[in-house]
């Protein structure tokens, strides 16, 4: 079995005031189940990070991506209730520019969500921080988040805690 | 026995208008033998980036990083002439703080070197164009370098080919 990569990339893609969200409701052992993400996936062989943005986002999508900005890269470090560990380091990119036609995704439900909106729906708890990074637009950002099963423990910043 | 991670860090600390450089002529096994580097390594077990960063400073050079800016990610695809292909993810740092005392390193000799004398040891190929991106305040960038044995084969900026 080929083993998956620690390394994943995620977007998200803006569309005047909106995000391009992906609701993840369509497979049943998602560790993202029912919760609402950007697109993105695993890095495979001889991938850089670009190169996994835009073979994600095609597959996940059908756009090709034509303007895309590198943000930070947010440490994942899992401890869950029962199991094994899992770290995962996700490069993060948003998107505003893009050719093709919008196709259904195989993982999920994609939307589009109005930026305002979108602290309203079921996040991860320390996605919240970075969808505010990205607002204000923060320059590029290392972000470390702990958690404990579903709960957040420790968020780290540039190396300094914040919560 | 534990698997090396494939992320690394790196970082050239200045002071002045020099870099600290390690000379590594130390260890008979390195892939880096008789280059000229900075200063880092692999991810241990849950750290950050910037975790990373700062133990391996310290461990390296005795000196804690006060100051320090993350400057890009470089995607090395090394396809040796004879053996197994590998593939690194460097997260590049510069630093301009530190406290301590530079002591010995066990990879190799440590030296302030003129960064107008960078060039002119020897480096790796692929290494000369982060130079160069580092000394014009490059953004924040993404460089994928492939190379065949010592040979630098294809390089690409931010998704662009510049090799």
């Amino acid at each position: 079995m080929k083993v998956k990569s620690m390394l994943t990339t995620l977007c998200y893609i803006e569309k005047g005031d909106s995000y391009l969200m992906l609701h993840r409701i369509k497979k049943e052992s998602d560790v993202n189940k029912d919760k609402w993400i950007g697109v993105g996936g695993h890095f495979e062989e001889d991938e850089s990070p670009e190169d996994c943005l835009l073979r994600e986002v095609k597959e996940e999508t059908g756009l090709t991506l034509t303007s895309y900005k590198f943000r930070g890269i947010v440490t994942f470090i899992f401890k869950p209730l029962t199991g094994e560990p899992d770290t995962e380091y996700m490069c993060l990119y948003t998107a505003d520019g893009y050719e093709g036609t919008l196709c259904a995704c195989n993982e999920g439900i994609l939307e589009w969500v109005q930026k305002k909106e979108v602290l309203n729906l079921n996040l991860w708890e320390g996605d919240k921080i970075f969808f505010k990074l990205l607002e204000e637009e923060h320059p590029f950002f290392s972000l470390k988040l702990m958690y404990r099963g579903d709960t957040l423990r420790e968020a780290v910043l540039d190396g300094k805690r914040i919560q």
